[in-house]
């Protein structure tokens, strides 16, 4: 790997989904996907880490499908794993082609030529925020305002710690949205919730809202759920009823104001 | 016009040209051209409009191209008039596709249609900020970090009055360089100055700086030279001499930093 990393021969396209009611909601998913293409491979990971959250956001792209349908949002989602790009991270950010992630070394990003970063930039991480800022400027032009909600899983353990939190709100600059989406799920919910919880902003995970929400001034939010709650497409649908509603009231709330 | 706005086949690029010598400054001029191609032909102005400052920013790009030489920059502009879209204007700005321009009406651009918005915003808005993103973020993945500086002209008469800035300086969010290029240009030129002269980031003209290199924590500004003092070549290379060993000082302060 490192200097010899074959280069990709295209682009990674994300996929997009357009709200067939022109819903002002644009939910993404940066870490759909636990998927390995060519030419990079598996990274030299065993199948387990593959399947792990290390490598995506479980139950994440379903939830984000199950609520969309609720809500009448577009949506947009990655194709790669995280650890091939991390759409959400900056491509300079030490968590855009990890080295190492928890616990787990990613063998398949260890010392990785400017060459190698360069050619992944250009296939994962350019094209994703090409497609996501085409779907948001194009709304503007039409003279919309969307709203743009980022939807994350994180793992029940992390560092050998368990997590009690099992929603988190955060928001980068703005906190209008994520102040709503929490003040609403705490009354009106038994979830166990957290303001920037178990990340913040401090973190370098609020990437996509920095680039693509708040030099429009939209209104905007990242969620994270607690993955063992939302790993079978059944619990996803039942996440997506208890969320759906709250996220709703939220979003009439910033209609208000 | 308005709603019956012939569609444009294709996109309008915006031109790059890169340092030979991997030089870390970025200059964009997103008013460079005052050319009117089709689909939109001259928007209903006459020849006189169509080479006064509200179609483009005269001199800027060629003071650009001569700064970018003796500071082994790269550089972007657009190609098309600014009238047709603005490139430092999101879409929903007045000023991205605007019906009047200082004392001016443009009658290309009455009663636009949210189609013709569209069509404008994905055939020029989309592609030029689409080809900043990625000089900018193929410079961040191989552990670079550029300075982006916008170049702009203005006019010497507005609304009637007459203005006696003759360099402006403007910042958004960050005026590290800013306020770094203002000092030196008043301690080592005789360039009637002005910080957020004679625009300010109220007046949205900070677009380009916010939606590209804010978001990065990338060292930028805005300049603005008042178009009677750029208006031959000759003029421009002149311009150049004065404000390159500025813009060469206050680079180097930002490097210390």
């Amino acid at each position: 790997m490192t200097a010899l990393e074959p280069q990709p021969d295209g682009c990674f396209a994300p996929v997009i989904a357009v709200s067939q009611t022109r819903g002002d909601l644009i939910l993404v998913c940066e870490h759909a996907s636990n998927s390995f293409p060519a030419p990079w491979g598996d990274l030299g990971l065993g199948p387990d880490q593959r399947q792990a959250h290390i490598a995506w956001d479980p139950g994440a792209l379903g939830l984000m499908q199950a609520l969309a349908r609720r809500l009448d949002a577009s949506t947009i989602h990655a194709t790669v794993s995280r650890l091939i790009y991390d759409c959400n991270r900056a491509p300079d950010m030490p968590g855009a082609m990890p080295a190492r992630s928890e616990i787990h070394d990613v063998p398949g990003n260890a010392n990785l030529s400017d060459a190698s970063r360069l050619a992944r930039t250009r296939a994962v991480y350019l094209p994703f925020h090409a497609a996501l800022h085409g779907m948001i400027a194009e709304q503007i032009a039409q003279g919309r305002r969307p709203t743009v909600i980022t939807i994350h899983s994180f793992t029940p353990v992390y560092f050998g710690q368990a997590r009690a939190v099992e929603f988190g709100v955060i928001h980068d600059a703005d906190d209008r949205l994520a102040c709503a989406i929490l003040a609403l799920a705490k009354a009106q919910t038994d979830l166990i919730c957290g303001l920037n919880a178990p990340y913040s902003a401090a973190d370098d995970v609020t990437h996509t809202l920095r680039l693509q929400a708040i030099p429009y001034g939209l209104v905007n939010a990242m969620l994270e759920i607690r993955n063992d709650l939302i790993s079978t497409p059944a619990a996803q649908e039942a996440m997506a009823d208890r969320l759906a509603p709250v996220l709703a009231a939220a979003l009439a709330q910033m209609t208000e104001a």
